[in-house]
């Protein structure tokens, strides 16, 4: 019965020249405002870098990594309360956004919609990309796209026709995520079956081999997301969701 | 071109008594595991609560509102990175993972993973319900669901047969939400076009009206989400996350 779309699809991580045109992105960005939002508000933005000279500097703020340079189109998607209170207060409404809890709900409200954008997108044939990359340099992005007090970025999307073929990759067994009535508390034996996939999968052995790491796990906690850079992009992190949300 | 359940799908707040098979959830969380994920390392978790004791338990810290009610089933999306850092912890490998990027890392994966749930279910013709109120309760959700460390529960969402019909609310107009290249100044005349669509919503009106206020903005602000709800909720939340994320 599912749609073989949601089984199949894959992230695209290098796109072609061609361009994306600007009433799809628009088409897309409408149906994607369709998608559920906390009491009809609205909470986030969506701004689209096209422009040549942006786009390089947006790049350089994602590492210039493939998907950013070669994706014809980045939506950076904000968390934003700056709308919804800038117009409470046009009404003569006192608003009540500046904190923590709202900061929550407005992310939750531009995630949803950032997924919705891509689901569309890879229906309608494009490829996208989520940039991890955006928490890293998000008091850098805020201050290239001029984002005013209480807009976070929170997802980028880069964004074009895919080039090259499919990437599927492995995913742990549907066991391993859901859970029934309580969390579910596995034993040592128990969660080493449920990463097995992980550990077994061609691709990551090949990683593996190629950084000289003793395993998978440690390709992650050495290499690709160490504890020292985690704690750097919190301190960051945490110092611009207080510059624009708590004030 | 956009397939038209996009621009037509509508949350439901009231369901029908008819179960939902075991076996659909099942086909739809496995079929929203292939959504995008930080690094493919799925940083979430699903809890389904069906049972009726845990049930009853649970709408209670929903605040009883009639969506958690009436739906057979609630999901309790979890940012989480327990499986995972438990995982580095068996191979040998230090994680590195507690710590306020981490949570928001697995918050978005978890948000991602949750739309992803709620474009499948309402595809295969169930309605669905984002509970807003699972911020609130975090804490109170958390030791019912029996939540380790470094899980947190980010989504609820009520998921059942529809009773009733279709419930469209008005939308911005896409120029509020896309911005080009810059996060564009608008003026304060602006602002209100804007949100003139949401002023003269009839059902809005009626709200206004019932509610004694002297416009919609005064409704979100004093009655729907105002500060001081805002701010102790902020304080809540950010505690569960520091007991959670940053020990």
């Amino acid at each position: 019965m599912i749609d073989n779309y949601f089984k199949n699809r894959f992230t695209v991580r290098l796109f072609s020249d061609k361009e994306v045109c600007q009433d799809l992105i628009d088409e897309i960005v409408e149906a994607a405002m369709h998608a559920p939002t906390c009491g009809n508000m609205q909470l986030y933005t969506v701004i689209e870098t096209r422009d040549k000279v942006m786009k390089t500097k947006l790049e350089a703020l994602h590492f210039n990594q493939p998907a950013a340079a070669t994706a014809p189109v980045i939506l950076t998607v904000c968390a934003d309360f700056n709308r919804f209170s800038r117009w409470c207060e046009l009404e003569g409404a006192v608003p009540g956004y500046s904190n923590f809890h709202s900061f929550i709900v407005a992310m939750t409200d531009a995630v949803i919609f950032a997924q919705q954008i891509c689901t569309l997108a890879e229906m309608e044939g494009l490829g996208t990309c989520y940039l991890g990359t955006v928490n890293y340099n998000a008091k850098e992005i805020s201050e290239l796209l001029e984002l005013p007090e209480l807009v976070v970025p929170v997802a980028s999307i880069a964004i074009g026709y895919p080039k090259g073929g499919s990437e599927i990759v492995e995913r742990l067994p549907v066991k391993a995520i859901l859970h029934r009535e309580k969390y579910r508390k596995d034993s040592a034996d128990e969660i080493k079956n449920l990463f097995r996939v992980k550990d077994e999968f061609p691709q990551n052995q090949e990683f593996v081999k190629l950084n000289n790491m003793p395993s998978l796990a440690h390709l992650f906690t050495e290499i690709r997301y160490p504890k020292k850079m985690n704690e750097e992009v919190s301190k960051s992190f945490e110092e611009l969701i207080k510059e624009k949300f708590m004030k």
